[in-house]
């Protein structure tokens, strides 16, 4: 089979192709293709016997993404986003990418679908992420699968009309979407990027780093998070489940943990004890707190988790599996 | 002030403009200019005494909007749409006039609102009509505000992404925007319009002008109606009203009546009599009851009723308001 991803020099995106390289199947199919495509070129996964292609294109170009669509991919994971901070900050460049690059998407998979359907039927696969930022404050305790999408930043109104586009194009058999709504990814490995929620992640990973980190917000700020091994785990399920479960209601919230800054950090003093927590540097910063404070804090997944999808239950796991996957099992030693 | 209506030529345009011209003023300014855009020049109304532009234009092609956004009217009333029938057989003229249409016209008040910032402020009030097609089965007893948008249609799809375009562009201090949800507007008045939901109207509308109408849907059906009387009530208290209290959360759903096709044609029967009803031939149609199986039947609007949104309350009170409307207060008589 032949698989796409979109937006696959993100981190997420590297994670998945890395999986899917190493597994070299999906679903009991052996995996042929894969083609990795973002801005900038992708490297290619270890370890993978098949044959990858490569595309450097920008999905808000006309013309662009019909390019890929062409070659006929089974499985399409759509994970190319300008994120929260950055769709603030640039209203156009949100809109063109995250609205536009995700609506010429599906526009160019409905005319193979439609127009090119006389060659052989086309009817791909289509795994799109969303994001919790489709909702917006104020919010009931948890937020369940049936509450209304109020967002609150652009970038989460983009995703929310890419949800409600997935919703449509599949209810008109162009192709066979699931949207799934992932936490806040924590902790994210690397560097720091535009996305306003990125303090959720350096306030864990540059300390197991030995390294200082600032915190723009308060302790008692809640979120919802889940690893980057969990959000893999979210797109593989994704995009092999029997999508007829789902009815035409094909976006939903993936499950996660839900969990305050001062439980990160209590998390954190327990697996790697308190001169790591002495790294975090408290800076408010009002720009930060009024993105994050029109945030989702806690959800209700029982239809996710009822569908099959699972995430971590403590952040001594998250950091568990951060330690394990991105630092050899080994935590610094301090001076 | 000017006000600005597209969609003018529409069955709600119509009566929004009449009653514009009429009243000469909107939350006590006076009107000095009426413009009526649409896509065949519509009339002007009768007894207006300020000044009527007409434009008859394409929403959907781009550079075509921001001609009637140039003259900064105080007040916009986006009313033009693809109806859910013909936006559910021809997609992509949907997407193009509902979708495109739209975000034209939001992209050119932000243009005019902050490229041309520098010749004086503009932020005008925009209230956008939306439809409760953005409500997908299966519902609660009671659809509330804050139940998610899951359309069954392409025209809901695209009221929902409009709605959440104008939330955004709302709170990025673009434009002052309002969505209002019209229940199906019944009854409608004139011919029937590719709309899937126009037999609602027409086994009313017929009988009480003598004439012999289509029933395709069973006695069961039940649906959420208001009379064009109180859509252009709607939309004009939405013109006027302080949207500082509805928060960042601008679209919702307007009151009506939750009534079956049976308590309709009793309606009618106790208002016009039984030569009326017999003028309804039931010849059920699978593809419009595909559709309406699909619809909304009952709201719970209890956040528009507290902002001071109201409707009939009866299907008698619904057909006397044709009666007096339409009709000059007459029924037929029966041979």
């Amino acid at each position: 089979m032949h698989i796409l991803i979109i937006g696959a020099a993100g981190m997420v995106g590297r994670k998945l192709a890395g999986r899917l390289a190493v597994d070299g199947q999906l679903g009991g199919q052996g995996v042929d293709v894969l083609t990795l495509a973002d801005m900038v070129e992708a490297d290619a996964p270890a370890g993978f016997t098949g044959e990858v292609r490569t595309a450097a294109l920008d999905i808000s170009k006309p013309g662009e993404v019909e390019k890929l669509v062409a070659a006929r991919p089974d499985v399409i994971f759509h994970l190319a986003a300008i994120v929260s901070g950055e769709a603030e900050a640039d209203f156009e460049k949100g809109y063109a990418i995250n609205l536009d690059g995700t609506r010429f998407l599906f526009e160019a998979i409905r005319l193979q679908s439609t127009r090119e359907a006389a060659r052989e039927p086309y009817k791909p696969r289509v795994v799109f992420s969303s994001s919790i930022a489709v909702f917006g404050a104020p919010f009931p305790e948890k937020i369940g699968d049936e509450f209304f999408t109020t967002p609150l930043t652009s970038y989460g109104t983009q995703k929310a009309m890419g949800e409600l586009l997935l919703s449509d194009y599949s209810r008109r058999g162009f192709f066979d979407g699931i949207g799934i709504r992932l936490p806040t990814i924590c902790i994210r490995p690397g560097k720091p990027n535009k996305a306003a929620s990125g303090f959720f992640s350096n306030i864990l990973r540059e300390p197991l780093a030995g390294q200082e980190a600032v915190l723009p917000v308060g302790e008692d700020v809640r979120h919802w998070h889940a690893s980057p091994r969990s959000a893999v785990g979210f797109l593989l399920h994704a995009a092999t489940m029997d999508l007829e479960r789902l009815g035409w209601r094909r976006n939903l919230s993936m499950p996660g943990l839900s969990a305050t800054v001062g439980e990160q950090i209590e998390a954190l003093r327990r697996v790697a004890g308190e001169k790591a927590v002495k790294l975090i540097r408290h800076e408010p910063d009002p720009f930060i707190m009024g993105i994050v404070s029109g945030w989702a804090r806690d959800f209700d997944t029982s239809r996710a988790e009822s569908l099959g999808f699972t995430a971590e239950r403590s952040f001594d796991e998250i950091i568990r599996v951060h330690v394990e996957d991105e630092l050899g099992g080994n935590l610094p030693t301090y001076a």
